[in-house]
């Protein structure tokens, strides 16, 4: 996913957003502001927002700190209340947000925005709740003998950082970071995308009359629109933080990660990914008029702008091969093109189209800007040898984060691995074999492979789909994550991003969390006792 | 924990040990060298262990990234059978071992080496195989209406660096990081320790002849004695590496950190703590003479060189109070003198005191060199007010490695609080607090605080016990480790620490490993099968 940074401005103030700062909406002391700007019509929208001071993130971070102290003892069925309270108050002002995220983001309003974004959003926030209440996440361990307990508990105050294309799943004070963030008991700072503060605005104002209705305390939830890069790096590094999770650009991902290493904070990534997809000799034959629309229709939905994009294909050279190239190169062609959410979208697709020609690749089909409504580029399909992409493999694997594709056609089965040797980390990998088994000698040679490299392996569908189910891994090896242990989608995993592992040594009984006292709290928490699992208490 | 640093010397070659590269012992291509000393008597030891170049490290990388790709599918029980038959070889070893670890660390044969610490080494080792047997701790997770599923499964090739403290129970290819690595299916680079390279050596011949019983793939163990920092630096940012376990001082530590945070590369680092313990005022009343004695007594047991060893004090000042200072200082008077693992430890823990008494810490018994046999360092008592260590926090929680400790004596609560407030991350925080409750008001001020700042928390008793359970957590937040939410002792949380999520979307039943099937492949792995809990089969 890719950060939009607008130039500050320094323009006439027309109405310029407060952050919200302990329980309150407060106006900036900062002296810059910026606008978001529709897509759609490139102009930029009335509201500005502030770009906060070093000194008003000191005070974010005292008010986070405060609050994490308060809530360090609570019981999971506050921050489950607060959580589903939020949900419902989300669903409630559903029109509100479509049409403001439609604004600032030009994604459609149906599906997209209303049908799919937005009841995900608010289930996430359920299943967080859910998973919070039920207490299971926490791995609640006891050892009788030793008289020794541990569980996974807060982390600390956590900051979110939301990317440009999703302004409700993963919105900075709405989605899956934030979810999993306060199920764990953490009072959550927000950092807005400076693509959609409106949008992220609208959130906060339910957060905060959530928040409130629920009793959480002041600082449980605040927001800022957007910091220096410097600030930035002080922000994620200060010793009040307990962790960090970041949805955007590679570039900004890693100079955070930088400063939040130093310091042994965790942070959690979510950078770049190109997805490849293989298919085999066999299902060419096979389907290959089905496989160019499927393949079409993930590459160019919302014009390309999702993290798991299929942006690198790989394929085995071959006179079907080619007309499977030209068929996905009519699609492209044919097929409408989308908007782009922002300027700096277009400018670094723009970029990384000219990269990969630098580097070889070819021009099957668009390949220019334009050829739709607002920011928009023609839908793009390139092709490469497989000898040159392992020749220039860093180059060719540049996340052209929009509606493009690059085709990597191996001259043979050798050919093939070294491409798959030579890959870098990514979210998913997908594998398309025959259905009679005429593929699985190749596909036993690539799956273990790619294994390694992938956080998602499918086989036989695309990989933008990305189901908010226990078993997704919505992670991978780096570059896609910081981390390839930790899932950015799927409670209870991604909650643990958030948790501290908190062993109690001979801790006097009434002095224990609720999860480790002899009494199972809610009879239905799965605890490991004396080396079993079990939902009982302890005998 | 402190990493010993030999100075390369060219002296005439005696013997020159082989490392252990790809399944053989060959002659190392470098040209320094280097010897261990014997601590008791400070003269080095015969043998002579290869500086290996980057030359060898390359291979070795080679031979584990092959390792890793034939083990990638293997059943559980392989790795288990190789982990017990290793284990039942060291307890076959154990004299050899325990002589050559005694003259290389001058730890006391018994009860320390043959005892206590051997046993558990190989207890280590079968707990890790059971673990890895038995499978639950992979979480298998099966969504089956969205057919996705997903395990933990091998992170790839892992770099051990053991430490100096424990020769067995963290030896870089026979303890913790070693046994949850092989558990997690990984093949492991060996990395000993330049203390006790003998020890390493005799744990490589049995590792290695227990893998050629087990067709464990050449590459599976492999054994390196040193490297020089760079190479040390580009081994653990290869893109061959899967992980890295360290242990030991924190410079070398955050060294090796930041290479492979640039790259991604998950580090587990273990790399200083300074233990706090409390001594609430009504305890004192109770019990000052019992406490004096078990806290002597778990501060200079081994020389005090355990990672948990407590090293700062924290007390409310008053009469009773000086009275419990004054006996503390006569049982470390009285004491006698251990010796230390060898020179630098010596060097560190002399440097350190000179810091801590640069800060305004007082001497209250020992602070200087001698006392012993060898390498040692009289028994030393430091003390300093509440008001100078908050104002020298950094400086006052530098790590005096070693026979030492510092009392902090905080003139109010306020001061005690800000005292709590001013801690760095510590594997672990202890508070003795009065029998009859008459304490409880202070505890509930300070516990709450120390919770944050501390892997494993522990009320009225000393932390060096570092029992082998699952709810152990020897980790804690940075600087103890680089993140709060792993562990080095306990399975199955410790494996975790080795292992990638893989998720599965839509792959092809006969193509899935064996935990992910419908059948459970144990019928008694835990797996959460449409989001219950499970050990049967998904119906």
């Amino acid at each position: 996913m890719l950060s939009i940074v607008h130039t500050a401005q320094k323009v006439p103030r027309m109405s310029v957003q407060p952050i919200l700062l302990n329980g309150q909406w407060t106006n900036s002391t900062g002296s810059k502001r910026f606008q978001a700007v529709n897509p759609k019509t490139t102009e930029p929208l009335a509201d500005e927002y502030p770009i906060s001071t070093w000194e008003e993130l000191d005070q974010v971070l005292h008010a986070a700190d405060q609050a994490a102290k308060t809530v360090a003892d609570w019981p999971a069925e506050r921050f489950a209340a607060f959580l589903e309270r939020y949900a419902d108050r989300i669903d409630q002002q559903s029109e509100s947000l479509v049409n403001m995220a439609h604004l600032e983001t030009g994604l459609p309003v149906e599906p997209r925005l209303k049908v799919a974004e937005l009841p995900r959003t608010s289930n996430q926030l359920r299943q967080a709740a859910s998973a919070a209440q039920e207490g299971s996440w926490k791995m609640a361990t006891i050892d009788k003998t030793s008289n020794i307990r541990s569980q996974f508990g807060p982390i600390g105050p956590v900051a979110v950082f939301g990317p440009n294309n999703f302004p409700f799943a993963f919105n900075s004070i709405a989605g899956g970071d934030f979810a999993a963030a306060v199920a764990a008991g953490n009072p959550v700072i927000a950092k807005g995308h400076s693509a959609h503060p409106g949008t992220t605005r609208l959130f906060a104002m339910e957060a905060l009359a959530a928040a409130s209705e629920t009793d959480m305390p002041a600082g449980f939830v605040q927001l800022i629109y957007r910091t220096s890069h410097d600030d930035g790096c002080k922000l994620v590094s200060d010793h009040r933080l307990g962790a960090v999770g970041y949805t955007g650009s590679r570039s900004a991902g890693l100079t955070l990660k930088q400063a939040a290493d130093a310091v042994g904070k965790p942070i959690y990534l979510e950078l770049s990914s190109i997805n490849p997809v293989y298919f085999l000799p066999q299902v060419i034959q096979e389907k290959a008029a089905e496989l160019a629309e499927q393949f079409a229709g993930s590459c160019l939905m919302g014009a390309g702008q999702f993290c798991t994009n299929p942006g690198l294909v790989v394929v085995l050279a071959g006179p079907e091969t080619e007309t499977f190239i030209a068929q996905i190169g009519e699609k492209f062609r044919a097929a409408p093109v989308g908007t782009l959410l922002g300027s700096s979208v277009l400018g670094s697709l723009t970029s990384a189209v000219k990269t990969l020609t630098a580097n070889g690749a070819q021009i099957v089909a668009g390949g220019l800007p334009g050829g739709g409504a607002g920011f928009c580029f023609q839908n793009t399909l390139l092709r490469v040898s497989g000898a040159k992409f392992v020749a220039n493999a860093a180059a060719l694997q540049t996340e052209a984060f929009g509606n493009e594709s690059l085709i990597v056609v191996a001259a043979d089965e050798e050919e093939l691995l070294a491409v798959t040797e030579a890959l870098e980390g990514n979210l998913t990998g997908c594998i398309y074999s025959a259905t009679d088994g005429s593929d699985d000698e190749l596909y036993d040679k690539i799956a273990p492979r790619l294994r390694t490299k992938v956080g998602r392996l499918l086989n036989d569908k695309m990989p933008t789909g990305v189901a908010v189910v226990s078993s997704m891994n919505h992670g991978g090896p780096f570059p896609a994550t910081g981390h390839p242990g930790f899932t950015a989608v799927g409670i209870p995993a991604a909650i643990h991003r958030f948790a501290a592992l908190h062993s109690y040594d001979a801790v006097r009984p009434h002095r224990l969390p609720p999860a480790l006292q002899d009494k199972n709290p809610t009879g239905k928490m799965w605890r490991l006792i004396n080396g079993q699992w079990s939902q009982g208490d302890v005998g």
